[in-house]
């Protein structure tokens, strides 16, 4: 194979009806995807298909005309609607022979669970005449790799579990043999606390020449609730010099956009702020109200954070952020629940409460009810204490519905902390 | 429109190069699947393509050849790699107009939030001419309806909060008006505390039979974490007869699935898990160790829940569990922090702090680190206080990373809290 020319493009094509249907989506995609672009093959269309014989080889003949390499998943099973290695015989023009060994390997499949073999598993066993077979260790249908005209077609199982080794094998033999010796090289910057259009004004004349690079590097904008991010890829050759281009991609927008950009490897929120913690050795409680928990949850999602999260009072009410709080209640009546005395007052009460280093108190309307006039829905306080820094409080407008205010809410605190811990004495892990 | 052949089949176009790589999925397509099938039109295919202008071209001109309505998702944002509407314009031979009503709209959207439109905001502004413009409520690009030769296009945004609405007003307008009379009618049943391959056992020769009726009923097991979910659907004319058919079908499989089943109209557990509470007029107190505040974050995660819950502490170290929950030092060194003792001590703390009516308390090893032989990753107690019932507590053993423990923790302890509210008092919601 290896004086054909290199595997440049690739299209998936995941075959079943019930991918179609609202409750299934083809997840197969995601790790094949990053497994191709590994070895630099672009992935560049996608297509859910049903179990339908016109429809296959319709989307099936299109995938051929626009990708080195088209990728079948699913409708490889033993029932009448499992059609793809009819069809793409039937497109190729290939007749199909039955593989003996490959009945007699799946015959001893059943026969491991004292099974015997039903005789509709034989159509498993069709081979398009010159494919390779590949081997499934955690199914009965084989996967199937065509080389015609200067196109490869791989067939390969539905199931997760079935397809993942099978594209490693893949990806370690006749792929890799056949890839270019470009590969895919990427970066990331996350940015929170702007809006998708200013993090575009700011990047837009960098990315626009470092599109015009040799080799030029492009950028993909995405925002997302509480981020916006930057993902940045270059084809190259030469590995140290693509991750210099990258680097000193990524270092000018970064310079651009300032401390806005909250992480630059990929990195979420709370494992960043996870970490600053432990190198400031410093403990951490909040005070929640109209989040819920959430923004705990979140840092109790990174494993190892029972070394700084100590503890969480989520006062729902009023009558808990008096008790559990010790927010005077004459506070709340003068200034209301959502405002920044109480904010503070809940952060200083966990505090008294917990003995943490660093605090966070929120307290808002999430909505859908509760907004008013001078406090519409979205109105969030949020207020943080660090040590040796003046209390920060600042009272923010968030947009969205209840699920949206509740996560930007916890995200603007965790970046809020974020940066007042940038500066922090590094003392390393404190000895509980 | 209504002059036009009915709309038969349609096809999905999500747009962005970021649904091409490997983190994320287009979700889009599920809603919209949904609704689509809800007018009786069949999705055919779906298509993701990346912010390439000739890729796109490529395959709008195919699903243009193959469905009667084509929905593209995405690229309808304000940067250079936005293509969707100078593409389909393009393929379609329309001109492109500026509309100054939506430039109006997309400058007050910003004003409100106190900031100046961005100049490449006006692109969004730009209509293919005779398109129907589509409000969104929710962001700046407005969606696009357009009727070329007997298809129908629309061109939707990318985010899932702003494409939902807006396919909700076409399948209840432009699309209703365009669609035959058959109908797709659903019904769905919520499982939990059992595994797929056991509600499978106890459904599947009834939904076999149900597959033989005339019209047939269709059913697909879904197991997502925390619960499997039966799908019922039937195509029909006659809306009455349809769902006299599913509420049978639904009756006779909650007959035979029992009190595992916790929702038979697709509310989630912690909606029912809200109206129990407020039925009853109970208020609600958590004391979270591994779950960090999961549970009540989910639980407030429903429109008026203030009404209930009233607070939570999250007592993440064994120092919090003391002085925060009242936990005696002893019972953890004698017990350990994830012990059924702990568990009730850190409920009846949470109860007398809070004063609340039903008490949830969750001890555990979310894992990865933290397991020892006797108590491995997953080990979780979970103890629940509901009045005039004695307590409830047991150690439960989940499989899975550490967010699928901390979830299936929450999901386990509010079905216990369902099950036990199941004949709690009629008091009608408390007075604050």
């Amino acid at each position: 194979m290896s004086t054909s020319s290199p595997l440049k493009t690739a299209e998936i094509v995941a075959v079943g009806s019930e991918l179609l249907g609202s409750t299934r989506l083809d997840t197969n995609s995601l790790f094949i995807s990053e497994r191709l672009a590994g070895l630099g093959i672009e992935l560049r269309t996608k297509v859910v298909v049903g179990d339908d014989r016109a429809q296959l080889a319709a989307v099936f003949r299109q995938a051929l005309g626009r990708a080195d390499l088209v990728v079948l998943t699913g409708g490889l099973g033993p029932t009448d609607d499992d059609l793809t290695r009819d069809v793409v015989a039937d497109v190729l023009g290939l007749p199909l022979d039955l593989d003996e060994q490959i009945v007699a390997r799946i015959e001893r499949r059943f026969a491991r669970r004292g099974l015997k073999m039903p005789d509709v598993n034989r159509r498993q066993a069709l081979v398009p005449r010159g494919a390779l077979v590949l081997e499934n260790a955690n199914g009965t249908a084989p996967g199937l790799l065509i080389d015609h005209d200067d196109r490869l077609i791989a067939l390969l199982p539905g199931p997760p579990r079935e397809v993942q080794p099978m594209i490693e094998a893949l990806c370690e033999g006749p792929l890799r043999e056949r890839a270019g010796t470009e590969r895919l090289y990427k970066a990331t910057l996350f940015v929170t606390g702007r809006s998708e259009s200013h993090v575009e004004e700011v990047a837009q004349p960098i990315y626009s020449r470092l599109g015009r690079a040799v080799p030029p590097i492009s950028t993909t904008i995405l925002a997302v609730p509480g981020q916006v991010e930057l993902h940045l890829s270059l084809r190259e050759r030469d590995a140290a010099r693509a991750q210099q281009m990258l680097d000193a991609a990524r270092e000018e927008l970064h310079e651009a956009l300032g401390p806005d950009v909250f992480s630059i490897d990929g990195r979420s929120m709370e494992q960043l702020v996870g970490e600053r913690l432990l190198t400031a050795g410093y403990t951490f409680a909040a005070a929640e109200s109209c989040t819920g928990g959430l923004l705990t949850s979140r840092l109790t999602d990174v494993p190892g954070s029972s070394a700084y999260v100590r503890a969480t009072i989520v006062a729902y009410d009023n009558d808990a952020k008096i008790a559990l709080l010790g927010v005077p209640r004459e506070l709340i009546e003068q200034h209301g629940a959502v405002s920044e005395p109480v904010a503070v007052a809940m952060a200083e009460g966990a505090r008294a409460r917990t003995g943490a280093d660093v605090l966070v108190a929120i307290t808002g309307i999430a909505g859908p009810g509760g907004g008013t006039p001078s406090k519409p829905v979205g109105t969030v306080v949020i207020a943080v204490l660090v040590p040796s820094e003046p209390a920060y409080v600042h009272t923010y407008s968030f947009i969205g519905g209840r699920a949206l205010v509740k996560f930007q809410s916890t995200q603007a605190a965790l970046d809020r902390v974020r940066r007042m811990l940038e500066h922090a004495p590094v003392r390393g892990r404190r000895a509980q």
